[in-house]
Protein backbone atom coordinates (compact mmCIF):
# COMPACT_ATOMS: atom_id res chain seq x y z
CA UNK A 1 0.00 0.00 0.00
CA UNK A 2 1.67 2.96 -1.31
CA UNK A 3 0.37 6.36 -1.18
CA UNK A 4 -0.55 7.96 -4.56
CA UNK A 5 -1.87 11.71 -3.12
CA UNK A 6 -2.34 13.78 -0.65
CA UNK A 7 -5.04 16.24 0.41
CA UNK A 8 -4.79 19.77 1.21
CA UNK A 9 -7.50 20.29 3.91
CA UNK A 10 -7.83 23.28 6.23
CA UNK A 11 -8.44 20.82 9.01
CA UNK A 12 -5.16 20.96 11.13
CA UNK A 13 -6.30 19.04 13.62
CA UNK A 14 -8.86 16.34 14.50
CA UNK A 15 -10.63 18.23 16.64
CA UNK A 16 -13.29 20.02 14.06
CA UNK A 17 -13.27 17.41 10.88
CA UNK A 18 -16.45 17.20 10.01
CA UNK A 19 -18.12 13.49 11.21
CA UNK A 20 -18.46 12.17 7.78
CA UNK A 21 -18.11 13.58 4.13
CA UNK A 22 -20.69 15.92 2.32
CA UNK A 23 -21.55 18.32 5.58
CA UNK A 24 -19.79 21.44 4.23
CA UNK A 25 -18.62 23.18 0.88
CA UNK A 26 -15.39 23.87 1.80
CA UNK A 27 -12.75 23.61 -1.04
CA UNK A 28 -9.87 20.72 -0.19
CA UNK A 29 -7.12 19.88 -2.90
CA UNK A 30 -5.76 16.53 -4.04
CA UNK A 31 -2.25 16.69 -5.23
CA UNK A 32 -0.61 13.23 -6.49
CA UNK A 33 2.82 11.99 -5.36
CA UNK A 34 5.99 12.02 -7.18
CA UNK A 35 5.55 8.59 -9.51
CA UNK A 36 2.19 9.21 -10.04
CA UNK A 37 1.42 12.75 -11.39
CA UNK A 38 0.38 11.31 -14.82
CA UNK A 39 -2.23 14.08 -16.78
CA UNK A 40 -3.51 10.73 -18.25
CA UNK A 41 -4.56 8.86 -14.86
CA UNK A 42 -7.13 10.97 -14.49
CA UNK A 43 -8.75 11.44 -17.69
CA UNK A 44 -12.16 11.53 -18.08
CA UNK A 45 -12.38 11.91 -14.20
CA UNK A 46 -14.26 15.46 -15.13
CA UNK A 47 -17.25 13.20 -16.14
CA UNK A 48 -17.73 12.24 -12.73
CA UNK A 49 -19.62 14.38 -9.98
CA UNK A 50 -18.26 12.71 -7.44
CA UNK A 51 -15.50 10.48 -6.31
CA UNK A 52 -14.55 7.58 -3.66
CA UNK A 53 -11.36 8.20 -1.46
CA UNK A 54 -10.07 5.41 0.02
CA UNK A 55 -7.36 7.20 2.50
CA UNK A 56 -5.00 6.02 6.10
CA UNK A 57 -6.56 6.71 8.93
CA UNK A 58 -3.53 8.36 11.35
CA UNK A 59 -3.64 6.64 14.32
CA UNK A 60 -1.48 4.26 16.11
CA UNK A 61 -4.10 2.70 18.61
CA UNK A 62 -4.76 -0.61 18.27
CA UNK A 63 -8.52 -1.97 17.53
CA UNK A 64 -10.83 -3.44 19.71
CA UNK A 65 -13.60 -5.54 18.46
CA UNK A 66 -16.59 -2.84 19.80
CA UNK A 67 -16.07 1.02 19.74
CA UNK A 68 -18.10 3.91 21.48
CA UNK A 69 -19.40 5.81 18.69
CA UNK A 70 -19.32 10.07 19.37
CA UNK A 71 -23.01 9.57 17.77
CA UNK A 72 -24.60 7.28 20.71
CA UNK A 73 -22.79 9.95 23.49
CA UNK A 74 -20.11 7.81 23.70
CA UNK A 75 -21.20 5.20 26.04
CA UNK A 76 -22.77 2.56 24.04
CA UNK A 77 -20.58 -0.22 22.91
CA UNK A 78 -21.18 -1.69 19.30
CA UNK A 79 -19.12 -3.73 16.45
CA UNK A 80 -16.21 -1.92 15.28
CA UNK A 81 -17.69 -3.53 12.13
CA UNK A 82 -20.98 -1.34 12.15
CA UNK A 83 -19.14 1.81 12.66
CA UNK A 84 -16.91 4.31 10.17
CA UNK A 85 -14.27 4.49 13.36
CA UNK A 86 -10.78 4.86 12.64
CA UNK A 87 -9.59 2.40 14.97
CA UNK A 88 -10.09 -0.92 12.90
CA UNK A 89 -7.93 -3.61 11.84
CA UNK A 90 -6.81 -1.77 8.49
CA UNK A 91 -7.21 1.58 9.28
CA UNK A 92 -8.42 3.18 5.74
CA UNK A 93 -11.34 5.31 5.72
CA UNK A 94 -13.71 5.86 2.67
CA UNK A 95 -15.61 8.76 1.76
CA UNK A 96 -17.10 10.20 -1.36
CA UNK A 97 -16.49 14.07 -2.55
CA UNK A 98 -17.78 15.79 -4.38
CA UNK A 99 -15.46 16.60 -7.35
CA UNK A 100 -15.39 20.30 -8.34
CA UNK A 101 -12.67 20.59 -11.30
CA UNK A 102 -9.35 19.41 -12.32
CA UNK A 103 -6.83 20.91 -12.99
CA UNK A 104 -3.20 20.76 -14.61
CA UNK A 105 -0.80 22.92 -12.18
CA UNK A 106 3.42 22.54 -11.92
CA UNK A 107 2.86 19.08 -9.93
CA UNK A 108 0.89 17.09 -11.63
CA UNK A 109 -2.96 16.97 -12.06
CA UNK A 110 -4.65 18.42 -9.20
CA UNK A 111 -8.21 17.46 -8.01
CA UNK A 112 -10.49 20.55 -6.19
CA UNK A 113 -13.16 18.59 -4.49
CA UNK A 114 -15.84 19.64 -1.91
CA UNK A 115 -16.91 17.82 1.55
CA UNK A 116 -14.02 16.06 2.40
CA UNK A 117 -13.48 15.25 6.34
CA UNK A 118 -9.97 14.00 5.89
CA UNK A 119 -7.33 16.10 8.15
CA UNK A 120 -4.67 17.98 6.38
CA UNK A 121 -1.68 16.38 3.96
CA UNK A 122 -4.01 12.64 4.89
CA UNK A 123 -2.51 10.30 2.61
CA UNK A 124 -4.63 8.68 -0.39
CA UNK A 125 -4.48 5.41 -1.54
CA UNK A 126 -6.85 5.06 -3.91
CA UNK A 127 -9.23 7.75 -6.09
CA UNK A 128 -12.05 5.50 -7.69
CA UNK A 129 -15.05 7.07 -9.56
CA UNK A 130 -18.79 7.15 -7.95
CA UNK A 131 -20.87 5.30 -9.81
CA UNK A 132 -24.61 5.47 -8.85
CA UNK A 133 -26.57 2.62 -10.49
CA UNK A 134 -23.69 0.17 -8.28
CA UNK A 135 -22.70 2.94 -4.91
CA UNK A 136 -26.38 5.06 -4.58
CA UNK A 137 -28.71 2.96 -2.40
CA UNK A 138 -31.03 6.65 -1.20
CA UNK A 139 -33.59 4.18 0.87
CA UNK A 140 -31.53 2.19 2.61
CA UNK A 141 -31.95 1.67 6.55
CA UNK A 142 -28.35 2.88 8.41
CA UNK A 143 -29.35 1.76 12.34
CA UNK A 144 -27.97 3.79 14.51
CA UNK A 145 -26.43 5.91 12.32
CA UNK A 146 -29.82 8.02 10.42
CA UNK A 147 -29.49 11.19 8.88
CA UNK A 148 -28.74 14.18 11.68
CA UNK A 149 -30.98 16.46 12.33
CA UNK A 150 -30.00 19.69 10.30
CA UNK A 151 -29.31 21.58 14.15
CA UNK A 152 -27.12 24.11 13.45
CA UNK A 153 -25.58 26.47 15.95
CA UNK A 154 -25.90 30.23 15.53
CA UNK A 155 -22.08 31.49 14.99
CA UNK A 156 -20.77 34.71 16.88
CA UNK A 157 -18.15 36.36 15.52
CA UNK A 158 -16.45 39.06 17.34
CA UNK A 159 -15.84 42.83 15.31
CA UNK A 160 -12.27 42.33 16.08
CA UNK A 161 -12.07 39.16 14.13
CA UNK A 162 -10.94 39.96 10.17
CA UNK A 163 -10.31 36.54 7.93
CA UNK A 164 -10.17 35.99 4.48
CA UNK A 165 -13.53 35.62 3.44
CA UNK A 166 -13.35 32.17 2.50
CA UNK A 167 -11.87 31.05 5.20
CA UNK A 168 -14.34 32.81 7.36
CA UNK A 169 -17.01 30.87 5.69
CA UNK A 170 -15.28 27.84 6.15
CA UNK A 171 -14.62 28.20 9.35
CA UNK A 172 -18.22 28.95 10.16
CA UNK A 173 -19.78 25.82 8.69
CA UNK A 174 -17.21 23.80 10.49
CA UNK A 175 -18.49 25.52 13.72
CA UNK A 176 -21.80 25.76 12.91
CA UNK A 177 -21.85 21.96 12.76
CA UNK A 178 -21.03 21.54 16.64
CA UNK A 179 -18.01 19.99 16.91
CA UNK A 180 -17.81 19.40 20.52
CA UNK A 181 -18.23 15.93 22.14
CA UNK A 182 -21.52 14.68 21.95
CA UNK A 183 -21.73 14.45 25.39
CA UNK A 184 -20.55 17.56 26.42
CA UNK A 185 -22.40 20.74 27.27
CA UNK A 186 -20.39 23.37 29.77
CA UNK A 187 -21.53 27.18 29.05
CA UNK A 188 -18.27 27.66 30.79
CA UNK A 189 -16.11 26.06 28.87
CA UNK A 190 -13.40 26.94 26.22
CA UNK A 191 -12.84 25.06 23.06
CA UNK A 192 -9.77 25.32 20.57
CA UNK A 193 -9.85 24.12 17.30
CA UNK A 194 -6.91 24.68 14.37
CA UNK A 195 -8.33 25.75 11.07
CA UNK A 196 -6.60 26.70 8.48
CA UNK A 197 -3.71 27.38 10.08
CA UNK A 198 -5.31 29.14 12.91
CA UNK A 199 -6.28 29.02 16.32
CA UNK A 200 -9.90 29.40 17.33
CA UNK A 201 -11.04 29.43 20.76
CA UNK A 202 -14.74 29.50 21.55
CA UNK A 203 -17.19 28.97 23.89
CA UNK A 204 -20.97 27.26 23.69
CA UNK A 205 -24.23 28.30 25.02
CA UNK A 206 -27.25 26.17 24.35
CA UNK A 207 -27.73 26.85 20.05
CA UNK A 208 -25.05 29.74 20.04
CA UNK A 209 -21.38 29.66 19.72
CA UNK A 210 -18.97 32.60 20.33
CA UNK A 211 -15.51 33.05 19.07
CA UNK A 212 -13.33 34.21 21.43
CA UNK A 213 -10.46 34.39 19.55
CA UNK A 214 -8.97 33.74 16.17
CA UNK A 215 -5.21 34.15 15.66
CA UNK B 1 -3.00 -4.43 5.42
CA UNK B 2 -4.51 -8.28 6.87
CA UNK B 3 -7.24 -9.91 5.13
CA UNK B 4 -10.35 -9.85 8.14
CA UNK B 5 -12.32 -12.29 6.26
CA UNK B 6 -12.67 -13.97 3.01
CA UNK B 7 -16.00 -14.34 0.69
CA UNK B 8 -17.63 -17.15 -0.69
CA UNK B 9 -19.15 -16.74 -4.05
CA UNK B 10 -20.31 -19.06 -6.45
CA UNK B 11 -17.44 -17.30 -9.22
CA UNK B 12 -14.81 -19.18 -9.46
CA UNK B 13 -13.42 -17.88 -12.68
CA UNK B 14 -12.75 -14.33 -13.33
CA UNK B 15 -15.42 -14.56 -16.26
CA UNK B 16 -18.85 -14.56 -15.46
CA UNK B 17 -18.47 -11.91 -12.27
CA UNK B 18 -20.93 -9.09 -12.40
CA UNK B 19 -19.19 -6.24 -13.80
CA UNK B 20 -20.02 -3.89 -11.04
CA UNK B 21 -22.32 -4.85 -7.45
CA UNK B 22 -26.21 -5.38 -7.28
CA UNK B 23 -26.53 -6.95 -10.52
CA UNK B 24 -27.99 -10.35 -9.10
CA UNK B 25 -29.65 -11.92 -6.35
CA UNK B 26 -26.95 -14.54 -5.73
CA UNK B 27 -26.60 -15.41 -2.06
CA UNK B 28 -22.86 -15.11 -0.81
CA UNK B 29 -21.57 -15.65 2.72
CA UNK B 30 -18.64 -13.93 4.21
CA UNK B 31 -16.77 -15.89 6.71
CA UNK B 32 -14.14 -13.98 9.21
CA UNK B 33 -10.55 -14.97 9.13
CA UNK B 34 -9.37 -16.37 12.91
CA UNK B 35 -8.07 -13.54 14.53
CA UNK B 36 -11.36 -11.69 13.83
CA UNK B 37 -14.13 -13.59 14.88
CA UNK B 38 -15.64 -11.90 17.72
CA UNK B 39 -19.37 -11.63 17.27
CA UNK B 40 -19.43 -8.44 19.42
CA UNK B 41 -17.07 -6.68 15.95
CA UNK B 42 -20.44 -6.73 14.44
CA UNK B 43 -23.05 -6.00 16.85
CA UNK B 44 -25.32 -3.35 15.47
CA UNK B 45 -24.24 -3.96 11.69
CA UNK B 46 -27.71 -5.89 11.23
CA UNK B 47 -29.70 -2.22 11.48
CA UNK B 48 -28.02 -1.77 7.99
CA UNK B 49 -29.68 -2.49 4.78
CA UNK B 50 -26.27 -2.53 2.72
CA UNK B 51 -22.54 -2.64 3.66
CA UNK B 52 -19.07 -1.63 2.15
CA UNK B 53 -16.27 -4.01 1.30
CA UNK B 54 -12.65 -3.14 0.71
CA UNK B 55 -11.25 -6.15 -0.55
CA UNK B 56 -8.25 -7.48 -2.37
CA UNK B 57 -8.16 -7.73 -6.27
CA UNK B 58 -5.70 -10.76 -7.16
CA UNK B 59 -3.65 -9.34 -9.99
CA UNK B 60 -0.27 -9.32 -10.52
CA UNK B 61 -0.01 -6.87 -13.78
CA UNK B 62 1.36 -3.56 -13.41
CA UNK B 63 -0.89 -0.51 -13.11
CA UNK B 64 -0.94 1.88 -16.28
CA UNK B 65 -1.80 5.42 -16.04
CA UNK B 66 -4.56 4.84 -18.61
CA UNK B 67 -7.17 1.25 -18.91
CA UNK B 68 -9.56 0.27 -21.48
CA UNK B 69 -12.55 -0.33 -19.97
CA UNK B 70 -14.62 -3.25 -21.74
CA UNK B 71 -17.93 -0.48 -21.39
CA UNK B 72 -16.31 1.60 -24.09
CA UNK B 73 -15.80 -1.93 -26.46
CA UNK B 74 -12.38 -1.97 -24.77
CA UNK B 75 -10.07 0.00 -27.37
CA UNK B 76 -10.57 3.58 -25.95
CA UNK B 77 -8.46 4.49 -23.09
CA UNK B 78 -8.88 6.57 -20.32
CA UNK B 79 -6.99 7.29 -16.68
CA UNK B 80 -7.45 4.64 -14.37
CA UNK B 81 -8.52 6.65 -11.55
CA UNK B 82 -11.80 7.40 -13.51
CA UNK B 83 -12.37 3.45 -13.84
CA UNK B 84 -13.10 0.96 -11.12
CA UNK B 85 -10.65 -1.20 -12.84
CA UNK B 86 -8.65 -4.00 -10.91
CA UNK B 87 -5.18 -2.84 -12.39
CA UNK B 88 -4.41 0.25 -10.02
CA UNK B 89 -1.69 1.46 -7.80
CA UNK B 90 -2.98 0.17 -4.67
CA UNK B 91 -5.15 -3.60 -5.94
CA UNK B 92 -8.40 -2.36 -3.40
CA UNK B 93 -11.85 -3.02 -4.68
CA UNK B 94 -14.83 -1.38 -2.83
CA UNK B 95 -18.25 -2.78 -3.58
CA UNK B 96 -21.60 -2.28 -1.96
CA UNK B 97 -23.77 -5.02 -1.23
CA UNK B 98 -27.25 -5.80 0.56
CA UNK B 99 -27.06 -7.03 4.30
CA UNK B 100 -29.42 -10.48 3.73
CA UNK B 101 -28.58 -11.31 7.90
CA UNK B 102 -25.94 -11.93 10.46
CA UNK B 103 -25.21 -15.55 11.71
CA UNK B 104 -23.21 -17.03 14.34
CA UNK B 105 -21.91 -20.47 13.46
CA UNK B 106 -18.89 -22.82 14.67
CA UNK B 107 -16.47 -20.13 12.36
CA UNK B 108 -17.67 -17.27 14.38
CA UNK B 109 -19.83 -14.18 13.04
CA UNK B 110 -21.28 -15.10 9.11
CA UNK B 111 -22.12 -12.21 7.08
CA UNK B 112 -24.69 -13.54 4.09
CA UNK B 113 -25.14 -10.43 1.52
CA UNK B 114 -26.35 -10.44 -1.81
CA UNK B 115 -25.43 -8.56 -5.09
CA UNK B 116 -21.61 -9.09 -4.60
CA UNK B 117 -19.13 -8.97 -7.67
CA UNK B 118 -16.06 -10.70 -6.35
CA UNK B 119 -14.77 -13.85 -7.11
CA UNK B 120 -14.74 -16.59 -4.74
CA UNK B 121 -12.31 -16.37 -1.81
CA UNK B 122 -11.52 -12.85 -2.24
CA UNK B 123 -9.79 -11.54 0.74
CA UNK B 124 -11.66 -8.86 2.50
CA UNK B 125 -9.61 -5.73 4.10
CA UNK B 126 -12.83 -4.06 5.69
CA UNK B 127 -16.08 -3.92 6.22
CA UNK B 128 -18.12 -0.74 7.05
CA UNK B 129 -21.96 0.14 7.30
CA UNK B 130 -23.02 1.79 4.49
CA UNK B 131 -24.58 5.27 5.80
CA UNK B 132 -26.94 6.87 3.06
CA UNK B 133 -26.72 10.74 3.98
CA UNK B 134 -23.01 10.64 3.88
CA UNK B 135 -22.77 8.14 0.61
CA UNK B 136 -25.82 7.75 -1.67
CA UNK B 137 -25.71 10.25 -4.38
CA UNK B 138 -28.45 9.32 -6.75
CA UNK B 139 -28.44 12.30 -9.20
CA UNK B 140 -24.61 12.39 -9.61
CA UNK B 141 -23.17 12.45 -12.93
CA UNK B 142 -21.16 9.22 -13.83
CA UNK B 143 -19.67 10.12 -17.39
CA UNK B 144 -18.93 6.77 -19.63
CA UNK B 145 -20.63 4.77 -16.82
CA UNK B 146 -24.73 5.59 -17.08
CA UNK B 147 -26.70 3.00 -15.99
CA UNK B 148 -26.58 -0.16 -18.17
CA UNK B 149 -29.50 -0.47 -20.14
CA UNK B 150 -31.59 -3.47 -18.65
CA UNK B 151 -30.70 -5.45 -21.41
CA UNK B 152 -30.74 -8.98 -20.75
CA UNK B 153 -30.10 -12.11 -22.87
CA UNK B 154 -32.87 -14.84 -22.99
CA UNK B 155 -31.32 -17.95 -21.30
CA UNK B 156 -32.02 -21.68 -22.83
CA UNK B 157 -31.29 -24.29 -20.81
CA UNK B 158 -31.00 -28.26 -22.34
CA UNK B 159 -33.66 -30.52 -20.78
CA UNK B 160 -30.56 -32.69 -19.60
CA UNK B 161 -29.65 -30.19 -17.09
CA UNK B 162 -30.41 -30.91 -13.43
CA UNK B 163 -29.20 -28.50 -11.23
CA UNK B 164 -30.78 -27.55 -7.61
CA UNK B 165 -32.77 -24.48 -7.99
CA UNK B 166 -30.37 -21.93 -6.64
CA UNK B 167 -27.50 -22.58 -8.56
CA UNK B 168 -29.52 -22.78 -11.51
CA UNK B 169 -31.32 -19.66 -10.93
CA UNK B 170 -28.09 -17.41 -9.53
CA UNK B 171 -26.77 -19.05 -13.27
CA UNK B 172 -29.25 -18.15 -15.09
CA UNK B 173 -29.15 -14.30 -13.37
CA UNK B 174 -24.85 -14.41 -14.74
CA UNK B 175 -26.08 -15.69 -18.19
CA UNK B 176 -28.36 -12.96 -18.72
CA UNK B 177 -26.10 -10.49 -17.99
CA UNK B 178 -24.43 -11.58 -20.74
CA UNK B 179 -20.50 -11.73 -19.62
CA UNK B 180 -18.69 -11.81 -23.08
CA UNK B 181 -16.46 -9.20 -23.61
CA UNK B 182 -17.91 -6.00 -25.03
CA UNK B 183 -16.13 -6.53 -28.40
CA UNK B 184 -17.06 -10.03 -29.31
CA UNK B 185 -20.50 -10.96 -31.66
CA UNK B 186 -19.91 -14.32 -32.68
CA UNK B 187 -22.64 -16.97 -32.90
CA UNK B 188 -20.43 -19.56 -33.73
CA UNK B 189 -18.12 -19.24 -30.71
CA UNK B 190 -18.60 -22.02 -27.79
CA UNK B 191 -17.76 -20.01 -24.16
CA UNK B 192 -16.79 -21.62 -21.18
CA UNK B 193 -17.21 -20.56 -17.71
CA UNK B 194 -17.36 -21.69 -14.54
CA UNK B 195 -19.85 -21.34 -11.67
CA UNK B 196 -20.37 -22.96 -7.89
CA UNK B 197 -17.41 -25.77 -9.03
CA UNK B 198 -19.14 -26.99 -12.49
CA UNK B 199 -18.47 -25.86 -16.14
CA UNK B 200 -20.54 -24.11 -18.08
CA UNK B 201 -20.49 -24.55 -21.96
CA UNK B 202 -22.65 -21.57 -23.97
CA UNK B 203 -23.30 -19.75 -27.30
CA UNK B 204 -24.86 -16.89 -28.25
CA UNK B 205 -26.46 -15.75 -31.11
CA UNK B 206 -28.41 -12.48 -31.25
CA UNK B 207 -30.12 -12.07 -27.58
CA UNK B 208 -30.46 -15.57 -26.78
CA UNK B 209 -27.81 -17.55 -24.83
CA UNK B 210 -28.20 -21.17 -24.96
CA UNK B 211 -26.26 -23.73 -22.63
CA UNK B 212 -24.54 -26.80 -24.16
CA UNK B 213 -23.71 -28.46 -21.16
CA UNK B 214 -23.16 -28.19 -17.32
CA UNK B 215 -20.70 -30.26 -15.61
Amino acid sequence: MTPIAHIETPFDDKFGIPRQSGMTSVECRIVFDEGFRYPEAVRGLEEFDYIWLLWRFDTDEVWHPTVRPPRLGGNQRVGVFATRSPFRPNTIGLSSVRLLRVAFEDCGPVLYVEGADLRNNTAIYDIKPYIPYADSHPDARSGFAPHPADRRLNVVFPDTVNLPTDIQRGLMEILSLDPRPRYQDDASRIYSLCYAGREVKFTVNGDSLTVLSVQ
